[in-house]
């Protein structure tokens, strides 16, 4: 890794606090920050070098997985590395102040001018800053420089157009690392090395073989303290523009041994180009579109959505959305893709599962469960394959049995400390790239419109279910239901021989 | 089932005792034996149908696998279906006699004529058997009549077909059901279900995917009390020939969910004759031939084979082969088999390994293991499949799991009592088929022919281990090992997470 100065926009906010400073501190622990590393904090506020790093310092003791060991020597190093500096987003003249603080620091040390710039600010900051980091000269060094956004990447396709036009004034697309933090959990990473390292999943990686795809992101929680912003943007847009269809992109693409940022880039949009297009008037029947009522979740009573503080009593905003969609290429035609996320489920669950095709053996003898992959992103982290192994009951038959491939150990990174060590590194597999991005709005804007024109009807679901019954009855068009939506189905034990009442139910 | 009378030849002998009598009573207390049926032993002694009982209830009291329960009534009743004929297998008025009883008890309670013959006999008596039973009149009645025979068929192309020539006037194709009781083993038959019911595993069936397929008998018995018989046999007749040529046409058929045994003998014909055939001067190039000198086994020195009792100290008879095939047909071109049969060897042991192709990562990276499917024969039965699974190590990379999906139970049935069984239902699926006899005598006669002519070195190898080198050198032409040849390797425990130091000895 070369010499890098991280510029570090937002450094006073909460994102900082609780992400960004545990991540560098684990990356820093694990040896894993370049040589000549430094971070120069930007804010409106008025800290100096002591306060901020005081700041940091307690962000470190509270968030990191891995805690400042006494006698604190590591941290006291690896503060050491942060400086702050007052900057007013708007004004020109205080880049130019940065850069002279910042160049004197890089000829002091005989750093290369290599820059990362990180932007953990709102979005309608971004055009702002990326035109002065151009027009400061921050931005045209002799070194590398690289900018690091978080979504949301625009709220439409229109807009999420023009913010990519600002960011590319002062940076190529190369140089930009969008961060979608599902991408950067160890186990999405996992994937692509446990089908390398298992020929017989490889293999399977294919409509032949797969009967459909579910990708699932449950949360328990309401909407909380985001109810301002939450009530402007919905499910569809918080959570299905960017995780879901990026979730879709990683479990479609099948990468060779060496595959390289490139072809990743290159893979996941061609899958992304390949996903049908809907008309806004066939939306409602392919797209469910749900908001949660009262309920009860984790043995809580909870109030409906619009009751919440800060909605509007006659919202139409989704807090869920379901959907199908079609990859049509020759690797994944005639499999849908099932895609769902919503608040105030169940339970909070990430998860991909893999259904494989139907055993020879027809449903009705024997009650054989299809071959699943399982692949948990969170809360739990795990991978596993279901198979059906024979059973010694009176009749025989067959009884689903795991086995774990992959389950996160105790300590595993978290996304940002993976995400933000590939940055540094100039690894931009596991980051959005712009035409992603693009071809996702281009999918989700007639959604959107549909949405917006009430030409989908909204289903009520009661807090702490799966969701309205439209999102099962998507499924059972196709004779499909929703893989292990009852919580005695999904312990995660997977000993073998275990019994899994997993067909009763299905 | 239709009511069944069965003849059985040699039903004062050991196999009766030891197998088939206690075959039938474990069908009896299974529900599983016809209505009307009946035993009708056949011997030169002059037993009464007293005698002959006690001497029935004393083999199922000592062999059987479940035993009979006080107050006995179920062995009562059991022992009265066996009735006692005196009979000289070469004086047709015995059969005539015979004849005129079986017709009396028939007619008695209104049976029809429906005939098993089973023939526990050497096969010196086949032909005059078939012959008497074809012109006395037993085998020509208005119902069905099936012939069981038991190995060996023939001992060279030459004389198999002239005993099936033999055995045809009395007996069709169809008629004949020819025990291999390596077939009848539940896990044998347990491979097509666990196929059906896992559509993963059926994915994977073709050399797409596998990369060699290891069958391999070994026994840690040497020749025993067998000498005399076996010094004129040698390991390709007594267990080449036969077991592992009709494991390696069971392995490498894939069935559809409603084959019947016409598709499986159609299947195995043309595995069978799809596989190549070497001319004898070739043989060596493809084939070791071994023989076992003296050594330790289980911690007991024990004699090499030309020193064993009734083994001539210049015998050249062969208890080790191991050959290199190909299927030269799409399903399997350029997967090698490799077969293996020994006796005096580490351990006794028949098991099926399908080795899958090797996992992106080259070997020299991590070690990372092939993927395996292990079908335990015997002594241990149960088929498991190996996946590598991320390890935690400081290194990260891989380890071997498994997932079992098949284990016998404790009381599973045995060989005799599945194929007898499946005689009695006339179910030839598991069965050899005369195509299949005659095409594997084909593949054997030039190796016969080479042994006999010297053509191929005899390799002496140590008692206690898994055969001379050369063994290991016929595999490791093609950059390939035996799996699972280290005891340490190979212990039956599946458990999730377990290590398996596979790969550093390998």
């Amino acid at each position: 890794m070369e010499p890098t100065t991280m510029i570090l926009f937002g450094a006073t906010g909460d994102l900082a606090k609780r992400k960004i400073y545990p991540a560098l501190f684990n990356l820093f622990l694990g040896g894993k920050l370049p040589r000549g590393f430094s971070v120069f904090g930007l804010g409106r506020r008025e800290w100096s070098d002591d306060v901020f790093r005081s700041n940091v310092e307690q962000a470190v003791r509270q968030f990191s997985r891995r805690k400042p060991m006494d006698p604190d020597r590591g941290l006291a190093d690896f503060l050491g590395l942060f400086r702050y500096n007052v900057l007013e987003i708007d004004r020109e003249s205080d880049y130019r102040e940065l850069l002279s603080v910042v160049e004197r620091r890089e000829a002091a040390q005989s750093l290369p001018p290599n820059r990362l710039f990180y932007l953990s600010v709102g979005p309608e900051h971004f055009e702002t800053i990326a035109l002065n980091i151009q027009s400061s000269g921050l931005g045209s060094a002799n070194g590398w420089k690289r900018l690091v956004i978080e979504k949301p990447f625009g709220h439409d396709l229109q807009s999420a157009r023009e913010l990519n036009r600002v960011l590319n004034h002062a940076f190529a697309e190369e140089e930009i690392y969008r961060i979608d933090h599902y991408l950067g959990k160890p186990v999405v990473q996992q994937l692509k090395a446990l089908q390398q390292a298992n020929p017989v999943l490889q293999a399977l990686w294919s409509h032949r073989y797969i009967a459909n795809v579910q990708i699932s992101a449950g949360e328990a929680d309401g909407v909380g303290l985001r109810a301002g912003y939450y009530d402007h943007i919905g499910a569809l847009r918080d959570m299905f523009q960017n995780h879901l269809l990026q979730l879709l992109m990683t479990a479609a693409i099948q990468l060779s041994q060496d595959s390289g940022p490139e072809e990743v880039r290159w893979k996941k949009r061609n899958v992304m180009e390949a996903v049908d297009l809907l008309q806004k008037e066939d939306v409602r029947a392919r797209v469910v579109r749900g908001q949660y009522a009262a309920g009860r979740v984790d043995g809580q009573d909870v109030v409906g959505y619009t009751r919440e503080p800060g909605i509007a009593p006659d919202s139409r905003t989704e807090t869920f959305v379901a959907a199908r969609l079609h990859i049509d290429n020759n690797a994944w035609r005639g499999v849908p893709f099932y895609l769902r996320t919503g608040k105030r489920m169940k339970e909070k669950s990430t998860r991909i599962v893999v259904e494989f095709k139907e055993p020879l053996r027809p449903k009705s003898v024997g009650g054989v469960a299809p071959n699943l992959l399982i692949i948990e992103i969170g809360p739990n982290e795990g991978i596993s394959l279901q198979f059906n192994a024979t059973e010694h009951g009176p009749n025989g038959g067959f009884k689903p049995v795991r086995i774990e491939l992959h389950r996160n150990p105790e300590d595993s990174p978290e996304s940002y400390e993976n995400l933000i060590g590939d940055a540094l590194e100039g690894d931009a597999t596991y980051f959005a790239h712009w035409d992603e991005i693009e071809l996702s709005w281009r999918w989700v804007q007639p959604v959107l419109d549909a949405f917006e024109e009430e030409l989908v009807p909204l289903h009520y679901y009661e807090a702490g279910t799966y969701g309205p019954d439209a999102s099962d009855a998507l499924l059972a068009e196709d004779g499909n239901s929703w893989w292990l939506d009852d919580r005695e189905e999904r312990t995660s034990e997977t000993k073998e021989g275990e019994r899994y009442a997993l067909y009763a139910n299905h």
